[in-house]
């Protein structure tokens, strides 16, 4: 264990932006104040003073539920004041510059901002103009390293190491950036990444990031320790595509026989929502070996950490 | 004055789904729980900490302002954290089942799930596979328990009993989950409960639970100790209704003519929003017989009674 | 400095509507004590017990995400709970009468109602009817208070004075609540005001308020002390107008060489969201004489100060 001042020293930064770039020290740092985190969401009185008195504003400029109430949970346990702002597309278009209503957020004084963007580099664009920490949690194709963290912290609980492990990623790679965020978070910490999926869903910076690529589902998951399933953004994909949604499935669908294919004690994962019957089978999503909900537990644990260690940690408050 | 041991033993249930199945004791309990929790809404601190670090989800898939509000209110006057989720049925056909939702939101360990949602049952669903408390705050057409037992406490404070009680509930009986859940109490409670409405708009279940039924108004009000005036839903009779709506409310609007009828300390309810001149015209609706304000009241004081009830009441945390 | 107990007597309204009719003492007492607050928005531990234990309901029927969250924040920050209550226009229609959704929010005990309503006078409306406090947080075409308190208090802090000012308001006067409630304002606290605009934008009764009017932007601004620049309500003024955007950007746009007119120290404002390029250069609203940003730090700090004052300020609870 390490002491107060060598862990302040680990995470000192003013954004969480994304994986990319963060140092294995840095991840793991993170991953250890989750862990530590996350028994206070078992107590009967679920709620440390660490971040009283202190300001989180959630911006979602793209409508969620699953992350903003994580977010907004895991303020509430560390007493933060939490304010949301859900901003329609609708409104952006009569509305002011994304810089403005930054700039107008950053006046009221928040302490954290976590923002959620349609733009790739939006969060980035806000954490160099502003005095506030800004976390990313989803921009555009870009990274949504919250997301990323809750998943090596699954891992990690699971496995007792993220070094050496394999973990396969399936499915719309190159518009998925939950995938872009494990690819960095687990290439840094040490686990080899293979991915697979249709030709056209698999983006062109995979080598330059040491991942392993193939298009056969069977030969990713072959002795993988962590097989992580992406959505399939039917939204996304347009009319289109529904015509082939069934062969999708049949290719690149998780049954009960690829998982067989898998190291034994292979955990499975998905950043949800599922559809059920398309990228993954129900028995999977639901199998002893399936750790969904763990991560969406795990996703609180995370976000307490993060908003706790960008407040200024150790240095400023209480921990918990 | 019951001790608390022996309180507590009154209503031991993880759950509030429906007021059918409960006792009389257990409604008799929240009741009496809701009038000691009335007064801290009349403080000038109106606030207890007796649900200190505890979380309480409200997810409304169907529009509500006054029934999510008072919820809200009521978790926060007990100091709770309140989380609110509203989902619109358009991000429902993109996304994951009822029960997938509800096991992630459980998987960030709220304490009280709170939910309304169109279908008969939903609720149950729920309960049934979650951990958490879950409260029926609106299930399509079957029960809205919270809105019987503000009803009940009104009728109580006001009468100094409820049995023996003539009960009147005019309009549509068929659609008002308000009305089954009064008809539940109501009766569970020794009240004899009398329904009129036009034909259609009765459903058959009425007579296997004791519940006497006419098509008069007038027969129905006479003698009454109460009179409940249900919400037509215009929203929900459509276009080809309005050219009869003139004819509902000669028909089935209560009047000062009709409240002639009623004992003379009749009770004149309605669960909101009003249509004034439709259902109930506008000098019955603020006249000095009229208790509709007094149940918004109890509202707040209900929903605080089951939120504390359900988190374990006496045996969990301090009393108010 | 006055005692707390001249400092009451200085500001004793159950509600905040408009600045018309507000005397220049409270004005002052409003400013002295929002400058008080202000402080505690840059504490690290932002709060204060101030009011404990108030329930805040903000009730908004325009879309608004900057006050809305002004207030919300400024509540937060003197601890009190808040609810927010957005209520779109169609769920209106369907809906109760203003009064009886107040009604019924009064019924729950909320200290304060904060109302924005697209008629003018639907606060006073309430105010006549609730016990609770009511703040209008923008009425229609008629007031916007904190809008205005908050405009003075940055001058205010600026200048030192308010009285003897020279300050020009530019744009649509007629269809801008900012603009009545700072012409109210200022010209109470002794400041001279001078407006321009299109002969269309300025409405008949400014003279009666002593008003000075010119159609010539330069005109106004010359020996400015202060310049107010409105927002151009594009989606008011509907698509006919667009052909002229061009037109009114070139007569009454704000830019650096209008600027050179006014005194050196000029001070330019803005209430937000800008249109940059339309009312206002990029070069002027991000310049060193803007103080646009200040508006919105004084934002909350007001809203702090009138929270506290209508909730009985030194009367009922500890002051900051």
């Amino acid at each position: 264990m390490q002491t107060s001042k060598t862990r302040t020293m680990l995470f000192r930064r003013k954004d969480l932006l994304g994986l990319a770039g963060l140092s294995r020290e840095e991840i793991q740092h993170i991953l250890t104040t989750a862990a530590s985190f996350k028994e206070i969401s078992t107590r009967s009185i679920k709620k440390v003073p660490t971040l009283r008195g202190k300001t989180v504003i959630t911006l979602f400029y793209e409508p969620s539920t699953r992350t903003r109430t994580s977010f907004e949970i895991a303020a509430k346990r560390l007493s933060a004041d939490t304010v949301n702002l859900s901003i329609a597309a609708s409104s952006v278009v009569k509305g002011e510059t994304l810089i403005d209503t930054a700039n107008n957020l950053e006046a009221m004084h928040p302490d954290i901002i976590v923002i959620r963007h349609a733009c790739s580099g939006a969060p980035h664009l806000l954490a160099g103009r502003l005095k506030s920490s800004v976390v990313n949690a989803g921009d555009g194709l870009h990274e949504h390293p919250t997301q990323g963290l809750l998943d090596m912290l699954t891992v990690w609980e699971a496995k007792g190491r993220l070094d050496g492990l394999r973990v396969a990623i399936i499915g719309d790679i190159a518009h998925s950036r939950v995938a872009r965020s494990n690819i960095h978070g687990f290439h840094t910490m040490g686990s080899q990444v293979v991915v697979a999926g249709p030709q056209t869903m698999l983006p062109p910076y995979l080598e330059a990031l040491g991942v392993e690529v193939t298009y056969s589902l069977t030969e990713a998951v072959r002795q993988a320790d962590v097989i992580m399933m992406l959505r399939l953004q039917l939204e996304r994909q347009g009319q289109m595509f529904f015509s082939t949604l069934r062969e999708y499935s049949r290719v690149f669908g998780l049954n009960q026989k690829h998982l067989a294919l898998a190291k034994p004690d292979a955990l499975v994962m998905h950043p949800g929502p599922l559809n059920r019957g398309v990228e993954i089978s129900p028995e999977v999503a639901d199998g002893i070996q399936s750790a969904i909900l763990q991560q969406v537990t795990n996703g609180v644990a995370v976000r307490m950490a993060v908003l706790y260690l960008l407040s200024g940690g150790e240095q400023s408050g209480t921990a918990a």
